[in-house]
């Protein structure tokens, strides 16, 4: 295994937020712009940032080349940043993940029926520390929707995690981290876009859940989140917020205005520093209200 | 200093296509996206390639952050990938990345008074050889212009290396590779885009400067060159090619239509595929021409 760095375990960052009611960030990145806006919207804060790619985003990064990367970044950053294998449905794409040096996965079979994502998450996880004790392996149950993008319609069903399944779940897998489905759903919907409308949370299901499985939370498809619920959230036990539609739409959003206001501009970094400004914004706001400095 | 790998000393590559009488590829890139379509674009041609980032490039990139990618990009290729920095003007500069592992530097004086250059060219050749002695120097004299993009209007007056010059600031410098100005210059003409006029080579001039120093010698501002003339250069002494401007128009031009016909799309993996695969069939043509397969 490649060893990232002598950071501090993530396990004791995730345990320090808990017990201080903060959440760290969790920002997914597919291209360089992506990743050096997360850096530079953490700069100054002091807090630990997470840095999170989907099997779709590795593929494209590469997962030896991100985990380089980051390495080659820790040198001389001033903040701890931790990797994150973010949704990753085959224990041989977690162990690439945790052999590359990421310091967690997101191992998601929640697409399966539940004794079978029981029995696998189970597995993975003796497997996974096997590779590394301190990776942090984070399981989901529940249907939080998939795709990072902009939705025409929400899902027409949500099933909440109930405290009984979430308490299950976690002592028969061993898992360190668990994604509850908390009002929570991936990407964003379509009437979301002009700020008028957003994600509600159910803070109760997210007290009961954490009570009944003593572990941190993640709260996935974080974008988007009513700012007040999220608050709340943090303070009932949510101590992960994904954080990844937004930072699409500002880069996107920004990359186009750069072509635009450029028209002759070929020189990819003179044109590319507008995103990496864009996204840094966005991790920089959603820092401050996640994770105040202490 | 960190090593990039075990493969072949560059020095012996270049000795290797000068005496096959071919040229190696050396491609810039100030992204990941550019990076990817490099790779792409010589895949399965079995022939080195060279990867080049100037100041202005390695600043958006990361110096250390580049020579990690490459490292862990060449774990997986089977190709070699040399590593060069681009353009550099001051001995931090390219001290930064020959201990970051860079195999290869541009130490380019070449807007300073000759005797400047000579004095400044000849301490860092020593200096850098202390780092690594596999390290090479490329020197330049004359004056191609800077800026790869579009230029409005050609240079009011064009200088051609002479043999006696180049043979004094070899002599004099212990370079390894020279850059002549031999009819080429940075960037592309506006009347250019269209592909109706290309940029000339004078071939007795490199033919002469090959002879009067017998180093290898780099085309820059290769972009746009009539192929003739190309490949009479390369019969005649160039070993190197720089191509940037075109791969920077390809990456734009793709990365616009991309937006355009995607308007809904902000995944942006699925948006950089275009401009990955742009930028590879440039690359993919110019190898073939400069670099036929042995």
């Amino acid at each position: 295994m490649a060893e990232l760095s002598s950071q501090k375990p993530l396990a004791r960052v995730l345990a320090e937020a808990r017990a201080a009611q903060r959440a760290i960030g969790h920002f997914n990145v597919s291209d360089l712009v992506l990743l050096k806006g997360v850096l530079a919207g953490a700069q100054g804060l002091n807090v630990p940032v997470i840095v999170g790619a989907s099997e779709g985003e590795r593929e494209f990064l590469g997962t030896a080349q991100l985990a380089a990367l980051v390495r080659s970044l820790r040198d001389d950053c001033p903040f701890p940043i931790y990797l994150n294998a973010d949704h990753t449905h085959s224990l041989p794409k977690a162990l690439e993940a945790a052999r590359a040096g990421f310091d967690s996965v997101v191992f998601d079979l929640s697409d399966r029926p539940l004794e079978d994502n029981v029995r696998c998450t189970k597995a993975a996880v003796e497997i996974l520390k096997g590779v590394n004790p301190d990776f942090i392996v984070e399981g989901e149950i529940g249907n939080i929707g998939s795709g990072s993008e902009i939705h025409q319609t929400a899902a027409t069903e949500y099933h909440f995690t109930t405290p009984a399944d979430a308490n299950e779940f976690v002592r028969a897998t061993g898992i360190d981290v668990l994604a509850p489905a908390v009002g929570n759903f991936h990407g964003v919907l379509r009437e979301m876009l002009d700020g008028s409308q957003d994600k509600r949370l159910n803070i109760e299901v997210i007290r009961a859940v954490a009570a009944a499985t003593c572990r941190p939370l993640t709260l996935h498809g974080g974008s988007r989140t009513n700012e007040g619920d999220l608050v709340k959230a943090i303070e009932a036990g949510i101590t992960i917020v994904h954080i990844n539609t937004e930072l699409r739409l500002a880069w996107r959003q920004s990359l186009a205005e750069a072509l635009a206001s450029h028209p002759d501009e070929v020189v990819p970094y003179k044109l590319l520093r507008g995103p990496v400004d864009a996204v840094a914004q966005i991790v920089r706001a959603k820092l401050r209200l996640l994770c105040p400095s202490p």
